[in-house]
């Protein structure tokens, strides 16, 4: 297979951030191609480099871009914010890539949100947790009612992605109440803001606060499981109880 | 505070895998503290340091031996695999930091398995997805069975963690059977065996198939969701379907 495309998570934005293959994928590529603010975090480091962007909701055109400039001949990277599979442009580029088969793809992971967002809190997914978006952009927000009801079901800390955007101001304060008819209200949470950025800022509060917090577009949200504390300002998710020679 | 130590995410095991910032928090370490495995994974760069580490099971007592190093003035680095805040020692961490109060706690995230090997086997968690580990050593098995029957009902993807070990043979295969109560036995699956390291090995299947295979304590599993395709033997989940100016 001649053609080959990366598609890089480049984590929250800051180089040391950034895993050494990662930037080495970036390094070696002739066309660095995604969203114009996260080629912008790039910074001067990758400024040789001939760099395509495409606004935000045209990741299918920013897709199509790398498969033409990888079969023109260019060594292409894709680059995702935090990591391309998770909410990145992985498998869209699988997907449109049944076009283009005789391009090969490779997914070079990257730092995402929850564990950035999580290290800042302190450690607040230290157990089984679920990753929620609350954008309905490409989900019914049925769907996204079901999630969250099932992860309070199953008593899962969870990490909540896009909780706000300008045309979703209240979608958190959904989320918390149908969170809410099942959690009690002094639950422990926590959200971060410009994780890896510029004036990064964690806070830790209850359910019930969280449900009246406004948030913008680059936070993180935070919600702790039944074994969460808050410790130090930080909000801890325990392991779980101790077993000492657990046999089975 | 005077004291401070590095709770570092090393990734899966290659230096490649592992941040800029992780990589300093370990060169500016006096002493690197870990699990006898995972020291040993970082080779030769870090051969000068002093290097303590203590076997499977004893994570309190490795715990313990940071907070000495520190407050003896040793600048201090734990290590752990993937992201020390996802099935990592962070929260042990804090709940044994609440006895060393002048002690500050750093915690740099790395790259979890789910991250890794998701990108080995395409894009299996491009949506939401619930992260549960099998393993009952500091869980009740009651709870890992709930747990999997939400994660169900919701229709996340799921990253396994500790799918097996020389104890629990049968554990996915017991999980397994929980899921195939209400997903179909075709849904797309797949595991990855020594992600980031010699032999990685990933493998597509149906969840049925999967019931059966052997899978080793190195192995992470992948459930897809009701979304999710084997692509180019990889294992896809989709993001949703387009909604174009949908407006809320």
């Amino acid at each position: 297979m001649s053609n080959r495309i990366y598609i890089v998570g480049i984590g929250p934005g800051r180089e040391e951030m950034m895993t050494g293959e990662a930037i080495a994928a970036l390094e070696q590529a002739d066309v660095i191609v995604g969203y114009t603010v996260y080629v912008k975090l790039l910074g001067e480091r990758f400024a040789g480099k001939k760099l395509l962007t495409t606004p935000m909701r045209q990741e299918t055109e920013r897709c199509e871009l790398c498969f033409r400039e990888a079969e023109a001949g260019k060594r292409v990277a894709l680059i995702c914010s935090g990591d391309a599979g998770i909410y990145g442009l992985a498998s869209l580029m699988y997907e449109l890539g049944e076009e283009h088969l005789q391009t090969e793809l490779i997914v070079i992971p990257g730092i995402t949100a929850a564990s950035s967002g999580a290290a800042v809190l302190g450690a607040p997914l230290n157990h089984d947790f679920c990753a929620i978006s609350l954008s309905d952009l490409l989900t019914p927000w049925e769907k996204i009612e079901k999630r969250l009801r099932a992860a309070a079901m199953g008593d899962f800390a969870m990490a909540i992605y896009n909780p706000s955007s300008h045309r979703r101001k209240d979608y958190l304060q959904r989320a918390c109440d149908i969170l809410l008819e099942t959690i009690e209200g002094e639950r422990p949470c926590g959200y971060v803001e410009n994780i890896g950025r510029e004036g990064t800022r964690a806070v830790t509060c209850t359910l019930r606060e969280l449900r009246d917090r406004k948030v913008n577009m680059f936070t993180t949200v935070f919600i702790g499981n039944s074994e969460t504390e808050i410790l130090r300002d930080k909000l801890i998710t325990k392991r779980g109880y101790h077993v000492e020679n657990n046999i089975h």
